[in-house]
């Protein structure tokens, strides 16, 4: 069951549950590892940039990763191992795959500028990691401060046979999926899996564009789930009509910072997990933000019931 | 009718019509004036960033800032007059409101880092134009990688009496508009006037947090006209529902890089400018990404008849 | 007398002098120039990094490059000609030539980041000044955060054949040298003149890797002046001897912020210009500073009469 | 023996000395701290920046420290525990002050901007790792881009009393020395030892502006003794007059990315480890910058007979 680039469907980019004084709140990995799995996630991508990875020590970040490919054993976990070195980063990728991960993602370090820096960065984490593990390469210009081109990008790719998916997440990035297809078509490139992050702000048209999937971590992965399935049905207007219901809320929680408290608030209501408990050092909500976000989810309930919590 | 502290509504900001040949598109600055003063905007920003000011060189700026002064006598113009210079920021600046422009409008430099290098440049920046012009600050991270905290833009308050609006374009930026609200309220910081930006993706919270308008370059401003004034009269359902009626076309211009082309197409599309043309080198929409503003603006004119066109 | 790709010797990086009150010291502009003629200079460039030209406004600044080209009519004087956007570049850049200008130099814009941006944007510069006008491609990642690998610069050579010079300004910046020097051996690169830069903090073992000379703006042009030669003589100890004898003063104005203080305040010294003054914001130099330069200044005239100040 | 604001004197930067297959080289280490007590140095830094500490995983790490602490037994060993998440910090922190370690090194994370971000990091970092643990705070803004002022150095150092030493690694930044010891002077903060950095291209004018000695790792660290000690006891030409023969090295070292193998290769070649090799991915020196090396030191050794290997 390791990830293949015939990966599809939804990847839900999961947060680290904590309790209130800290800890990690394995009760409740349980019950969001299940939530995914009844909602019909295909996979579930822990120790990412939302999952407060930098905040666990080693121990911690392979028990959790441990605890939710046991518990989430119809779906595939992919783990994320970026790091500053690649010690690190082999001893948690090693270990990950170990436990039962279907692979790992890797993500270029922000110092990373011309585009040989960056080949040369992934051909060196592969050497590190070994080639033997299928890896998700995550493309987030935004927040890494890193930019590749399609062109890098099939680079890394015809280089690497080990990477299977694309977890595209740049900004704007409809023409960069309709590229790398192209590249596909014309056989310049081998096909690989792409899965579109940045909340899901862009689902919608990615799904048109080719994408084969979500992996991004919206409190209604349900959603997720059911605009790939529409898109792919070719229920276009269905699926507008339900990602736009959405979209007011789904921006909402896409803001930079504060966005991991609205997630894991709602999620809480929701009842996915039991707090929204952030290790320090944390964002919070405000009064004012849960009462914008309560407002929200109130009118989003009128056109998904989901959202009545 | 120089601008005030007292300063709210909308202010358009406009993008530089040229022709396909890249020449200024003189007709279409004017009937641009005129569609912005008939759907009740209160100003109008040029030589913005999505202005494409620095494609126009020191004759052709101060001509489209003198243009559009002249052609909107009714609404407040502010200029643009950032630049890497002070000389060059002066230069401009004086020439504006010579021209009959109500305020100038300056982003910091994106070398700033601390605190004490963001205030001390807009001293210096204040200096070289004179503390007589009305000047707007902008404060705008995502772009410029300058990040003022709350603290810093009310020291410039405090020190420059001379700037009488804060554009707000911070991401997220909700709590930042509760915090300089509550430094008017407890004395520490004199009240200035609040117009939000980044494409209108988040005015319905922004209102009812204390903005007094919006300042920003969305194709319908008409919408942004229409929700400022429900939200001030207490109508939130009828300001959201208008609101999330745009939002998953506002979201799709609001796209860095393509966002303008984007604008461009709808806003000729809707017979506000002639052509969608961008002087060289510009950004342009693919036929797939043309066919998707068509969708957008077809299930928009369900809601919206403006969006008929 | 236009700039080729045979230049080669000590073009002086030319501060812009002002008098005290901030005006232009023209009388001093013209001692400079007769100073860099005098020690053997090959070229002057003006408006660069160092030559506070974003402190000039659009007049200033061709006035004081047609000064400089009139006064050094024996040398050829480049003229900066960088600018946030093309239409001021093409502006400055054709005004410069008109007045005499030998050749026009280009720096890239710090957003740039992969090596598609980067050559695009140079091609784009070039259709936009034209390409007749000879120039000089700067290559100075520690200021402008840009970076260039060879092969990106063998690519804006191949395919723009007006660019005669590579000013070098890579730290480190050796291999990069030898690098380009090899791919001219081996036929995949035009030859090209390359000068460096960096305050000429490695220029004893720049001319070794292959440089054809010096364009910075140390205090003491004639120092790099008479390393260029020896070094070309093939008498390596004498050009080490001299070299190392100033590289404590040479280091100390090195400095980022400070070092156009330090360097003003010796060439004032040394009667080049009449005044150390920077026009507003500049540095300045602490009386700690001066004490410190002076007595670098006192060590070095044991070893270098010129510094007897 | 712990870390306390009376420091002073040469703390050397310790590289990681490897075998050519890349394990970690235990006899070198011992050799290696062996020299440093030998030449006089007070104290060693490991796991720093130049330590290649991100090559090592979380077991390797703290055996060389553990080892490098035993073996320099009448040294301090400051041990640099900076990480991108406060989990991985606290975890070597507490290790490595259980083995012995006078201290440690925290440096702020790329990210930070604005000087409440940059308190409010160290306030997060002390209450991570506990209050009772001497540290040094890491002021390198070159290549971390975090840029703090005196002011924001004197509001860690007044919140948090834990805070010993700064290691001074601004560039320029002798003004910052003298700020920040004018401040002990006005009695505003309380009395740190400073310790510079910058591969001591600087710490002729550093000490004499009121450093307590170096914290860098140049490869003649008895240099930096002599220099500190020459400094100390009023003997300024002597002081410049060594320092002034090493700076043609100390500034060829001083280069990025290249300047830890040049480092490596003159360390092996004075027999203080036993070979120059970096973990992968390394940097290495050409043929050509050896021979430059090579050249150097057999200049240098004219004045410093210890550069004659």
């Amino acid at each position: 069951m390791q990830l293949t680039n015939k990966a599809e469907g939804t990847f839900a980019i999961a947060p680290t549950p904590f309790d209130p004084e800290g800890g990690i709140d394995v009760k409740s990995v349980d019950s969001m590892c299940d939530f995914y799995t009844e909602v019909g996630c295909s996979g579930i991508t822990v120790l990412g940039i939302m999952g407060e990875a930098p905040k666990l020590d080693a121990d911690e970040a392979i028990a959790v990763a441990s605890q939710v490919i046991k518990r989430a054993d119809k779906l595939q976990v992919v783990v994320g191992v970026s790091a500053p070195g690649f010690a690190a980063m082999r001893s948690l990728a090693r270990k990950a795959m170990d436990a039962g991960a279907a692979g790992v993602m890797i993500a270029p370090i922000p110092s990373l500028r011309t585009d040989d820096q960056i080949v040369t960065y992934f051909k060196q984490a592969i050497e590190a990691i070994g080639s033997d593990i299928p890896w998700v390469l995550q493309d987030y210009p935004l927040t890494l401060s890193v930019q590749m081109t399609p062109g890098v990008i099939r680079r890394i790719i015809q280089d690497l046979p080990s990477c299977v998916m694309l977890k595209h997440e740049d900004w704007p990035g409809l023409e960069k999926i309709s590229t790398l297809r192209g590249f596909e078509k014309d056989g310049s490139m081998r096909p690989i899996s792409i899965l579109t992050g940045n909340g899901g702000l862009f689902l919608d048209f990615e799904m048109e564009r080719g994408a084969d999937g979500a992996m991004t971590g919206y409190a209604f992965p349900d959603m997720l789930v059911d605009v790939v399935r529409l898109s792919k049905e070719g229920r276009r207007e269905d699926a507008h009509d339900l990602f736009d219901a959405h979209l007011p809320l789904a921006r909402y929680e896409q803001q930079q910072g504060v966005g991991l408290a609205v997630r894991k608030y709602v999620m809480a209501k929701r009842g996915i997990i039991a707090h929204d408990a952030q290790r320090k050092p944390g964002s919070s909500l405000s009064a004012a933000g849960r009462a914008e976000v309560d407002y929200l989810l109130a009118r989003l309930a009128i056109k998904d019931k989901r959202a009545a919590v």
